[in-house]
């Protein structure tokens, strides 16, 4: 919780509209919809993923599959950075590391990421995701990406 | 390929039944189902994991989300290691690195893991995964897993 | 300056006398002695390490060479692991990542390292390192370590 | 020793003077010279950096500090990829995973790493580092670098 608030930095966008542009950009990931992940609160430098548990979600012992733990921070770690953009650049994911702290179970998976460095070509993100079942959060796993900024590739294709 | 050839080393299994212990495993990860995932080869120390495309396993580029590229070489990193395990023993991750080195783009992606060290506590497996198109196979994804055993904890609930 | 304090939780250590063990464990450490690194503030779950500039600690352009960097957060972080530990366990590196997010340019550096999960069998730590010039520093790398505890193994070796 | 042969590729230098760029910049690396690690073979994408044993480079139990495991590989990962920019560029780590898999205990270290992937911003490269005693090598550690270049910064300053 503490980390949540503290991951939210004092980082200004240069695009006024990022978040319009972010949140239709997460919206065109269909894998995100297959899953049922949906964005939470969004600020320049910081966004969150939240995924509730469904029955086809899990690995063999039937928590959340660490795959969509990884998915989900991925793809908030992404759009942290995405947010710090300007609106002709797009991004993409160089790697991350990710630590499994804790089973992930629970009713849902809360991923939390926040921008550490903000560089003209690379970014470094940190992450948590957080196991919640109703009130009760506990730690499942944490890490930190590196994303490239691709300027003047936009991310959404221009109409003809 | 090569690299394919060269990550199934001569490990030898305790367990002589391994493989059907490790596909009835896979069998039951509905994450797995649900994105269409297959395992494909199986050795001591050795698994592919395959992916077709689908629509909706994408990011809002159209390609493969990377979320799916880190779950599937993350499942098979850790059926690599639990090949090596007792009939009694489970895995789980504690962490993993992924570079992402090409774009996900193709027709199916090829998750293949190989042990590069087994310890009584620990196992380290490194991964790689190819975007294929047709007979055409480009990396698009390396990196490195750290697995636990659970001594003595079996995957499978026991039957009371 | 805010990391620090943040990284600096509630843990108690399981033995009183963690301070001592712990640092005498570090004197130890020819490699640290070698650059000139010095321990200074340790808490339970909590470490930092020193290292002044010295001109045969350089890379190619005259900066601290990344290895160093990479020396004194890895020992912090296993130290901060450490300092949880019982008198007889001692602890392992088993892997860790870390960040070069700015140039290593100063005449310190200042790696801080704090425990983010402690388990039975393994410890994961986060680290910063800030390159100080003066009273400023700024932020040059940062990482997360995985630590394993040997139970009943101490540190310092027994006399006879 | 095969993922030594393994590593070296088939890639093809730009600047025909590789070697000799490569070489000069190592031997300005002061800390390289205080702990007498030394540059062994070195081919396009491809370099070896090997540290023989002294007490003064000792962890608590006596072994390599894992610190100085970690500065010859990411200090060959950085020469492999530099081996194929132009002789105008220069080359920074921007992050890497290490895992320790072994006790790094020898006579000497050999770190081999190997380009994985060399794109235009960014190389990744992978690594090994074995313990020598006498004529046994044993893996003590592995992992993955990524390096960026930095085009038109030539690594030497100019004479003026």
């Amino acid at each position: 919780m503490g980390k949540q608030a503290n991951m939210a930095r004092a980082f200004k966008a240069v695009d006024g509209d990022f978040e319009a542009r972010v949140r239709d950009s997460f919206a065109r990931q269909t894998a995100m919809r297959l899953i049922g992940a949906r964005m939470g609160r969004l600020e320049a430098g910081y966004c969150e993923i939240e995924l509730p548990f469904r029955d086809d979600l899990a690995q063999q012992h039937g928590l959340f599959h660490g795959g969509f733990t990884s998915a989900i921070a991925d793809t908030a770690c992404g759009y942290a950075a995405y947010s710090l953009f300007g609106a002709q650049d797009s991004v993409l994911s160089v790697e991350y590391k990710i630590n499994f702290v804790s089973p992930a179970a629970g009713d849902r998976l809360l991923a939390v990421a926040g921008v550490k460095k903000s560089g003209r070509t690379l970014t470094v993100c940190e992450f948590e995701v957080m196991a919640a079942k109703g009130e009760e959060q506990l730690l499942c796993a944490c890490g930190l990406a590196t994303l490239i900024r691709l300027a003047d590739r936009p991310d959404r294709p221009q109409a003809d």
